[in-house]
């Protein structure tokens, strides 16, 4: 059976996530899934790269799914027929037929997320649901700076895992966090941390997020990363930063 | 008493426009009003430049208010003030105490409204509420331009006032009408109309976008837009294109 991968844009603020949970709740996975299931008379599973929370946007996340073209459509007519039957803040922004052993979320070797924090009295108000609102304390960008380096490289970054049932293995590899700032009229305006590992734990950019707030705000010291992440433990990091800050950017593949 | 300018940049998604209507309902003017009031301890008028219907947008809407600023209280701590008693989509970015005799209204001597048209099957996801999807007929944009050249300049526009009750003159002057193409991969993903002129009438931009989209998909011919003109008759002109595409961008005053 044909295999399509797909680039799917989507502002999560109305959605309970990429995953299906139950048949109530409004996913993105769950909106493709019946779109692709109307049209070909049966279940089509749609995988994603991985999961991401309620809430959180992507401007290029990836999926795949196997299924039989209906006699007459092509990609392009598939691509438009999805489209058009997606609600207006989930959009399918490229599909292409690859590799039968491609799969969205194995075949992925690295992911780069941006978290957004806006720092200014003065409000974005169109980026309001995709925007980290922080104004409790001032932030000192040269310390979460100092403090994200010694956050990359290979680590268990356990103390950043969301899941306190989580078996598997949290040793992942951070291979870059960028931290920028947004001027407007001379004054930081966001604070924009992107970052890139060859796979991310659940809620672990949030976490990050937040433990690099409490580094900047003064609240913690930024060499007491190091002893958070040797602690392994969830309760040694920061908060989690809420969800709206956060957008899957991009997905990489080999080759 | 101190006049004060302030310009203010708002997401008119969940407002019923610019202008107090009532009590009950959200209006950015009443946000305003209703923020100085508490703050002074009697009513400040603030008054715009001009209305914006309801699900209007605007980068660039300027107003101004007489009061006295509370002891202790310069302009940069009333800006913050207000900002930090505003919900998330409406926005002070400026405020500047101002000659007394500055008029937000009466003092405008031009202003610039951008109305943007999403022509793709791919939504753009993160803009909705900005953004009028029109997919019914693809657009002309020639056509469109050759129709708006005709709209320059002094005439009256009675025919695009959405007011029947209309009673003052409707003669205005169209500066200038730009319309532009945004292309993503290599398809006009986006029609954008920017329309300058000394002063609109209601709902004016958006019955003039109605009826460019009529003569860009072919309804109606480039040269019967002269026909509407002169008829001075709303019954003659195109339909009302909805708010949510349209956006106040500035507002200009002399010197």
């Amino acid at each position: 059976m044909p295999n399509f991968k797909i680039v799917v844009q989507y502002d999560g603020t109305h959605y309970k996530g990429w995953q299906v949970q139950n048949s109530t709740e409004m996913t993105i996975q769950g909106k493709l899934q019946g779109i692709l299931e109307k049209l070909v008379g049966s279940f089509v599973e749609v995988i994603g790269s991985g999961r991401t929370d309620a809430g959180v946007h992507a401007l290029g996340q990836v999926a795949n799914f196997h299924m039989d073209l209906p006699e007459g459509m092509d990609e392009e007519a598939l691509l438009l027929y999805i489209n058009s039957r997606l609600p207006r803040d989930i959009a399918v922004i490229s599909l292409e037929q690859v590799d039968d052993r491609f799969h969205a979320r194995f075949s992925a070797i690295k992911k780069t997320y941006r978290y957004r924090i806006h720092v200014s009295e003065i409000a974005n108000v169109f980026e309001k649901n995709r925007l980290y609102h922080y104004t409790d304390y001032p932030l000192h960008v040269q310390d979460m700076r100092d403090a994200a380096r010694i956050l990359l490289g290979e680590h268990d970054f356990g103390c950043f895992c969301g899941n306190k049932h989580f078996k598997k293995s949290t040793i992942r590899q951070l291979y870059d966090i960028t931290i920028n700032e947004v001027v407007n009229n001379g004054k930081t305006a966001e604070i924009v941390i992107d970052y890139t590992g060859n796979g991310f734990l659940q809620n672990m950019v949030r976490i990050m997020t937040g433990t690099l707030i409490e580094i900047g705000s003064g609240r913690r010291d930024v060499e007491s990363i190091k002893k958070t992440l040797e602690s392994k433990s969830r309760k040694e990091a920061g908060y989690t930063a809420p969800p709206q800050g956060l957008c899957l950017l991009s997905v990489q593949y080999k080759g």
